[in-house]
């Protein structure tokens, strides 16, 4: 359909039937026209899978029984496995599947960056960085839309925590803006060309975003070259003509009074009367009619998708394999604890809630009613094998009346088995902190939250219900415990750190999450996930905390957050100022050992770099090696990051296999974003050019000299 | 561990520990020798899956959350697809799964013959024929046993109802014993050996088969060369002495008193005053420590097996695909309806509840807590993709109060759609008939039986439930629609059988069925299955009912069904009294043609004889078609049935493929077993050999002279 045809069509349309394509007309559906053959658009929740089916105007499910589908690693689980190709394969699977639900556009990805780890949406984020979000949301984007389906790119912007979500205002510098969170959101016009945005609910620069004309229009549609559609989140939107005027193309809400939303009645009424201008509506339904088209709504040869196959459960499970992080795998009794040596045990014990807690039916509008989903117990039981018995106890619980009796239990049984598996960590929930249905979180208690959840952020990086003094008298007793943290970001491990030799990081990584966890455990799997975010010893550590604050101060009638620490986010600030994190940026062990040697750095062009090395698998089995290239300006004038992810490639090696590894740095790479002339500039100078497993443990590292350089933002 | 050495471990056991190998200590589990390192046998029930964990001593189980596994295709539909390699992997599936959970035996397969369609427990069974059972249940064993886990070949013997099935005495022919009740139980000695055989919970010859000397020691341990373990059916014991003598190996039971099991304290007792001889429990516990010698109980190289891996998923979905039998497709509208083009379809009607019921969690003993269960619904949901919609009515339910509105809701949709499918038949459950947990079946009402059930026989063949008036009237609103019967065995088609033009049988088919149903409706999967039973017309027409009786004179106190239709079971009854039945026995439709030629038979010496012929697939499409080769005496002096069953082939070919198919028929396949001399025996004369595609679908014939011969039994 070209500009032409799509201008016919709305010269046809009456103002009430174009109104009638801009707002929601049921939760997750806009009304389509029938007169003209324009089908409704169908939304679905959301980024882990596709959600299970809605009334049109209730938020109790059907309850359907046939629409369970599969339920995805999240978008941590995603980035930990620093694979695009594995990205790109759940995008594919999430298309496949929304289109094989009969759904027009999937609410996703969300790309947030995680600012604080306390923010309760961080598992459904990728990271801290901005780069390796983009180069994992790309592909992703890409994988969906190959399937008619379209993504809705969330939310944009500097929606970095749930706190006062609706009303709270981000006070952040311009630079911090085009280098830290808006990034990723660029990527996925430029590169992943999403057809969709999601604006967010908080304000910017004052203005709710869904009113921010300067952030939708300006930035995202005239800078950007964004030609598609901005949907609200579900209940943003509180000025019919400010968001209309502003670039908001859809308003979707919460509420069933369909025709009191703000784009529905109220903006006809403002169009009619000669407030709005019926120009801007056209507009609206051109991007939506354009959206439309590129999803082959309108074709009888638009794709079908399918839901719940066996390659999408193979896709799951791969990319669960690859995110599973070893934070920590150190000798015990003279040799390292994992993998487990399946011949030399007899029982295991299994101990903690996380290990048997299924998590794909909550989390917020993340929730996924699951064909299935393989619990850690679940997993390492199959893995197990029926030569071992694995026995369990619960550990902890929210109930604290039984944390005694729970603890002495699983003491216990700790004491009487060959190996111990602990699994604990975070959940997506907890009876007394539920999500409302206007999406806002209510606590029905003052104890401290620690779920990870939308609607809420954490208050703290402890563990929740005890965890702590059940991991110390464990590790006391079974130093050889194998500690497995489930969470959506950093927990604080400083009470048992020290006393922890075997440590795995993992997340909500979708339904064959169990069985990859077992594997790693057993050694069937040789661990190659890598942190995406950094775990820190203290929140007071967080920069976003110290320097800036975090969630601001939204007790009074204006709530502002300040983003003070500027562009110094994750580990640009750990390193720069040198703190000492737990667990660093890019930190992920193998079973195998990677050795690198001779980089080379070539200047190709006046734009163009190439780093070349050579990777070395030197253990005794195959494995995969993420390499990651961080710039770092030498004696910079301005103030910058000591350290910058610019590429990361992941390879595979057989033992004792050598790979050379090639890089292209280009020299816009090394630059900063200039608040005064609205540009990035590279400033001349010397450069590092650094190899490394992760942020700290740099291998190789060499320079160059650049000139000065201008990049339009 | 060979005689020697199983002979020295008995030496040095004391009889109160030999005592403890025989019989249950838990509900699934004997006691071991822990002084001898040797475990408790650790039993599961059952031939469809692995079941979830009891405890020792209560039917409620524990509930665990680490005790889910596959939930595989049942013997019928094994025996469905004709396809001994898909039985083999069914096998190889079910022992890993065993295996993987730590299982010594499982409770399976049950191959009694399928001799009223009434029997509740056909679902679990596999053919009326004898033939198609041994074929199927050979490599199942075989399949099992390579992992180190034992099958318990199940009933043993003529356990061919569920009615009065603790007490009842089966009067049966010796000649039907041997021609039609004994093969597949041989088979699955000599051919598959079989580690372990249950004993049938009823009477033969006026015995116990626990107490039944003749059945376990004579015809199974002498004639059969038996030297496996003879397992009781949980309850079947009722005499110490009579039971450890007539050669049962160890008592289970569905109590918890354990101490008082009949081969604990009372056997004990009986060889401590001398009425039994040691030597009779030494011949047991050797049959035990052989048995754990072969499933490599004692050896650090056992078999860990594995549970709910995706190659065990995939298993049951390739099975499930053949299992599904099209029994009818004829035109409509110029066109035969099946299968369903989705370029031609916006939106499909799916009606009855049995699209809609979960079957993994009941059904007796062979209940699965499955990891997940794809139903038809889900399934047909799947499979049409985004573009098309399914809507989905009950139709029908247990609840009569519901019928009118469930009708007229289900009429109305089946008006508005591009296409219906009905999904009816019969159920494993229905919350008025329940197990009990003394192995009895419990009826609170007085409403007919027509559940597949452990426990139960169906009172007749009518669909559940008022199905017949709601498709009678479906089927004149939309005769394109596309009719699916769920059952284990025959249900009474009369009433609407000549205005379904699409007719589709499908059974248990595990976990994958409704996927597999789906791909078969919609083309995806090209229909391969064949009947392994008749459909009989009407009830009277079976032969169990009509010659003989079913379920025999059960009021009085002794109880006996009398198998006066001798060897005419199944079809050997419509073939030769030239009955009509509903859908013969073989039948099973493509959606291409197969075109049968050049039969040639040749006798390779005086015992062997060859018969090769050439199919052709002559339609548009790769398709899968079953070969069956029936034996029929010319003018027999003795009574014979006219056809019997005596070889098959699956063949799989392209378009336009021809494949030459060769079969070995042997002389004694022409024997009938001849009481007098208790012998095998081939009269001489003229046989005919004929090739075709289901009993009564003969293409092709040939015939052969053979002179007399003689076998052994």
């Amino acid at each position: 359909m070209n500009d032409k045809e799509i201008r016919e069509i709305i010269n046809d349309l009456t103002l009430e039937e174009k109104i009638k394509m801009i707002h929601g007309a049921g939760l997750f559906r806009t009304e389509g026209v029938e007169r003209k053959k324009i089908p409704p658009l169908r939304f679905s929740d959301g980024p882990l899978g596709v959600r299970n089916e809605f009334p049109d105007a209730s938020w109790v499910p059907y309850g359907y029984t046939d629409d369970f589908v599969s339920y995805l690693p999240s978008g941590t689980a995603l980035a930990s496995t620093w694979n695009p190709e594995l990205s790109y394969r759940c995008g594919q699977v999430l298309g496949e599947e929304a289109r094989g639900r009969g759904k027009d556009m999937i609410l996703g990805p969300g790309i947030n960056i995680m600012r604080s780890p306390l923010c309760g949406r961080n598992f459904e984020y990728m990271s801290e960085d901005p780069f390796l979000v983009s180069k994992i949301c790309v592909p992703y984007i890409r994988g969906v839309q190959e399937n008619d389906v379209s993504v809705c790119v969330k939310h944009f912007a500097v929606n970095n925590q749930e706190t006062e979500r609706l009303e709270v205002n981000v006070e952040v510098s311009e630079r911090a803006l085009h280098e830290i969170y808006f990034p990723a959101f660029k990527a996925a016009v430029e590169e992943g060309d999403a057809y969709a945005f999601m604006c967010a609910y908080n304000r910017w620069e004052g203005l709710h975003c869904s009113a921010n004309k300067r952030l939708l229009t300006q930035i995202l549609k005239s800078d950007w070259h964004f030609d598609g559609v901005v949907v609200s989140d579900w209940g943003a939107v509180h000025d019919s003509k400010g968001a209309a005027e502003a670039g908001l193309d859809i308003d979707m809400n919460v509420t069933y009074d369909f025709d009191n939303y703000c784009f529905a009645r109220p903006l006809m009424e403002e169009v009619k009367s000669g407030h709005v201008d019926e120009k801007i509506i056209d507009d609206k339904v051109a991007r939506i009619l354009g959206l439309m088209d590129k999803i082959h709504i309108f074709s009888s040869e638009r794709k079908e998708g399918c839901f719940n196959t066996p390659e999408h459960q193979k896709a799951a499970l791969d990319i669960a394999r690859e995110s599973v992080i070893l934070l920590k795998n150190q000798n015990c009794s003279g040799k390292k604890i994992l993998p487990l040596n399946k011949k030399e045990i007899k029982t295991i014990a299994v101990i903690g809630e996380n290990a048997d807690i299924l998590q794909s039916h909550a989390g917020g509008s993340a929730e996924i009613k699951s064909l299935y989903e393989i619990t850690p117990l679940l997993g390492i039981t199959m893995a197990a094998g029926g030569n071992i018995s694995v026995k369990y106890e619960r550990g902890y619980s929210p109930d604290s009346a039984k944390a005694d009796d729970l603890r002495a239990s699983a003491l216990k049984l700790a004491q009487e088995c060959d190996a111990v598996i602990y699994v604990g960590g975070c959940a997506h929930y907890n009876p007394k902190f539920q999500m409302g249905t206007n999406a806002i979180g209510v606590s029905k208690d003052d104890e401290p939250c620690r779920i990870d959840s939308e609607g809420f952020d954490r208050d703290d990086l402890t563990l929740p219900y005890g965890q702590d003094v059940l991991l110390c008298e464990l590790l006391k007793l079974r130093p050889d415990t194998v500690t497995v943290i489930f969470s959506g970001n950093a927990v604080d491990m400083s009470r048992w750190i020290n006393s922890t030799a075997a440590l795995i990081q993992t997340t909500y990584n979708g339904m064959e999450g169990g069985r990859a966890l077992a594997e790693v455990i057993f050694g069937k799997v040789n661990p190659s996930g890598k942190l995406p975010y950094t775990i820190l010893k203290q929140l007071a550590d967080c920069p976003a905390h110290s320097a800036g604050d975090f969630p601001g101060d939204v007790t009074g009638d204006v709530k502002t957050v300040h983003y003070r620490e500027g562009i110094f986010v994750g580990y640009r600030y750990f390193e720069t100022f040198r703190k000492e994190s737990e667990f660093c940026f890019g930190h992920g062990l193998s079973y195998t050992d990677f050795e690198y040697s001779d980089l080379n750095v070539i200047q190709m062009d006046s734009q163009r770099i190439k780093a070349v090395l050579n990777v070395k698998n030197t253990g005794a089995r195959y494995g995969k090696e993420t390499v990651q290239i961080y710039l770092s300006p030498v004696n910079p004038k301005t103030e910058r990051s000591i350290k910058e992810l610019k590429a990361f490639k992941k390879i595979e090696l057989e033992a004792g296999e050598t790979k050379r590894v090639v890089f292209e740095i280009h020299k816009k790479d090394f630059a900063r974003f200039d608040e005064n002339r609205q540009c990035w500039i590279t400033d001349s100078g010397k450069y590092e050019i650094m190899a490394g497993s992760s942020v700290k443990d740099i291998r190789l590292k060499s320079s160059v000299e650049l000139s000065e350089g201008f990049y339009e933002k």
